[in-house]
């Protein structure tokens, strides 16, 4: 069920109003913007910005210093039936479980799991951004 | 000229075949296999699995110790004058300079920088694969 796929790309940022306006800066417009958190639509993946200790903290993992390369890759999936499915999946490959699947507060499902060298997947269902077939998310599409 | 994009997702590993098989036994195939690099297609996103003292080297900074989150993000645009002209902007927007753009072993043109928090983006002209209007790649496409 699982495969390649790339939904979301986020940045874990010391100062969100600092990292915000170096992407101003730089050319960036957000998509949207929620408390804590900022999107950019890029090419079907989003990429955001978000606190470090909320990333930590997201994660399941709230003192963990996450430091330089605090990076999660969403992989988003359609229903939660997707998301357990592919996290076993995970698990039976080797990843670490970092956090089950849950109903979260924001109204969605997510769980995270490391590959060996730690880096970070997050598997997730949105009901307010379903993913295309291909993975691909589209902010208000 | 710059925006939200992601072409390339770069995952530094410490043992290539190890995160290979992990990869491979979550499900994924690989779409080509060069010499100490695989890369993987996934929703308009390339994402590559690279040795992490490769990937420091490859960023111009061959001692450092990249550790958990040694993650790569690469913009690719269709010229070298457009790698030249996005570099040139991350600069002005306070990005740190890693390696100024410059004509690499592989073919192509290449150079990077660091965000506030060290967050890593590679700017890159890829001759092989020109990347679509919005920033997708597509290996053999």
């Amino acid at each position: 069920m699982g495969g390649p796929r790339v939904s979301y790309v986020t940045l874990g940022v010391a100062d969100l109003e600092r990292s915000r306006a170096f992407y101003e800066a730089w050319g960036w417009t957000p998509a949207q913007v929620d408390e804590g958190i900022v999107f950019y639509q890029a090419n079907g993946v989003v990429v955001a910005l978000f606190g470090l200790g909320a990333l930590a903290a997201d994660q399941g993992r709230p003192d963990a210093d996450l430091g330089v390369g605090g990076m999660t890759l969403a992989q988003n999936y359609p229903t939660e039936a997707e998301v357990d499915a592919v996290f076993e999946e995970a698990l039976k490959a080797g990843a670490t479980p970092l956090k089950t699947p849950e109903q979260v507060f924001w109204g969605g499902y997510s769980g995270y799991v490391a590959d060996p060298d730690g880096h970070v997947w997050e598997l997730a269902m949105n009901p307010f951004s379903p993913p295309a077939a291909d993975g691909s998310v589209v902010l208000g599409g």
